[in-house]
């Protein structure tokens, strides 16, 4: 199956208690992109400046990402500069140049018209939702947001949200999309506007998915060492779609195992600056991880 | 196998975003002791002032629990108020009446001393330890405590931990107790103070555990209404410690059916004003819960 990002992709700027790094390789759907490569092929929809440097298109595409979706146009790449106090679930935004990504119209190229699996990453609903409708017929559509959006153009988003199979979220704007404190009801509320799923992202805490099948409830792993949790989110996104991709099965099992392939992804990404955990990752340490989640949630029945 | 807890008995009055309750039965070992009534017998151990109502103490007997311990001087109970708001994870003291527990010495009853299982529950520390010189040969020792112990007879609580098996504390004080901002690193070092498992309470994020044969997650029980988070710390004790005993078995694998079930208890817990669910609850919704458990959580290996 062919899977499909729209996103972002950027020079970061990140200051966490353990250490800086400056205008290094992020975006969303950069994060995204890396790490469903470990499972399946991906074809990358974004826009770069002229300042964007060929080596990091040669690495993305070392990693069997189609970048024939990344267009270059006259201008500087979008910038984000943030940081982050010991209490690492929550960036402080210091600065965010949108740059080039100001004027982005994605125009897909014919090949990736016929892409199964959609990732619509954090961006405009519209352009979310102008995105899906150049794709022929798409199997799964999966949406990610956040509080700006929900903020500036609730009412697009929740039009988009008509045409999503799975929303991937944040809890705290889970709760503002919903207009509901409780997590239960939130999730319920967004089931409603159309999405089968919600999957609930909750920083160190793991993640939370409700749908029709009930609820499944997979923790972070417990990492001595997080040195900066930018892109968690979206690798996390990334590992759960790109391994639900590889299984060609959208059963509620498959989701279960892809949610936990998730949280293994995001839980390496964590360990290093930018993309440099993601670069270094063996395929073997991606099985060992989900192992170590089994003995980390599992228990016998009652006996 | 035989349960002691020594801990406070108390009126409590809570308001929540969904009510009020005025003077209720609370306290630390009331939960506790309630909760753990459902696996094996109990035997209090608690202090109450002249006007601690007769039918308290009948509901008590009635739930299997020894009130032998449970000493009645002149004097008031101890009282306690507080609140909270839409954020239930945590409370508001507004007061704190220690009255007839401020002269608390407890003094044993003979039958009491050959307690195999113990539970100090959050009290001074030097009191902790002086109930337990009074026990002959405890097999298993766990402990809670606050901040307010930590803030001000730290010495003395590392003490105690000497002499304790596991250590039940919510994640905030066990960062504080460790001085260590990451959770995983403040387990550790709350290991070398003694204990050989540590239970981290994480309010709607549930429980992690770590111990010597590695970390164990388990999720919060989705609830659509939670009316008062009053006594979850000490109802999670309860069940996790009143199942652990019943099943005669300290393995590792025994510890985390035993956290599922503190689990479930806290969850039920929650879902109404002061003990009021607990007094209602029948075995076969506790072992269904326990079964919802299994299905929040478990997830197919990679094939």
């Amino acid at each position: 199956m062919s899977l499909l990002v729209v996103g972002s992709v950027a020079f970061d700027t990140v200051t966490t208690p353990f250490g800086h790094a400056d205008e290094v390789l992020g975006g969303s759907a950069t994060y995204f992109s890396v790490a469903a490569s470990y499972f399946t092929p991906v074809s990358l929809v974004a826009v770069v400046g002229e300042d964007f440097p060929a080596k990091h298109i040669e690495f993305l595409k070392s990693r069997n990402i189609s970048t024939e979706g990344l267009e270059t146009v006259s201008g500087k790449t979008f910038r984000w500069k943030g940081e982050y106090g010991f209490d690492l679930n929550q960036a402080k935004t210091l600065e965010t140049h949108l740059n080039v990504f100001q004027n982005f119209h994605p125009r897909l190229p014919e090949s990736y018209k016929e892409a199964e699996v959609v990732f619509l990453a954090n961006i405009d609903p519209e352009l979310q939702l102008d995105v899906l409708k150049q794709v022929k017929s798409p199997a799964l559509v999966v949406c990610d947001t956040m509080n700006y959006w929900i903020e500036g153009k609730y009412d697009a988003l929740v039009h988009t949200l008509k045409s999503v199979d799975i929303m991937v979220i944040n809890d705290g704007e889970a709760r503002e999309l919903a207009k509901e404190a409780n997590l239960v009801k939130a999730a319920q509320k967004i089931l409603s506007f159309g999405p089968r799923s919600v999957v609930i992202k909750r920083g160190e805490y793991g993640v939370i998915a409700f749908g029709r099948d009930g609820a499944f409830a997979a923790p972070a792993y417990p990492l001595e060492s997080v040195y900066d949790p930018t892109g968690a989110g979206d690798t996390f996104a990334g590992g759960f779609l790109g391994y639900l991709v590889s299984t060609r099965n959208f059963s509620d099992a498959s989701i279960r195992k892809a949610i936990i392939m998730g949280s293994v992804m995001a839980s390496f990404n964590v360990e290093a600056f930018s993309l440099n955990r993601l670069k270094s990752l063996e395929y073997s340490e991606i099985e060992g991880r989900f192992m170590e989640f089994r003995r980390l949630t599992h228990f016998e029945d009652l006996s």
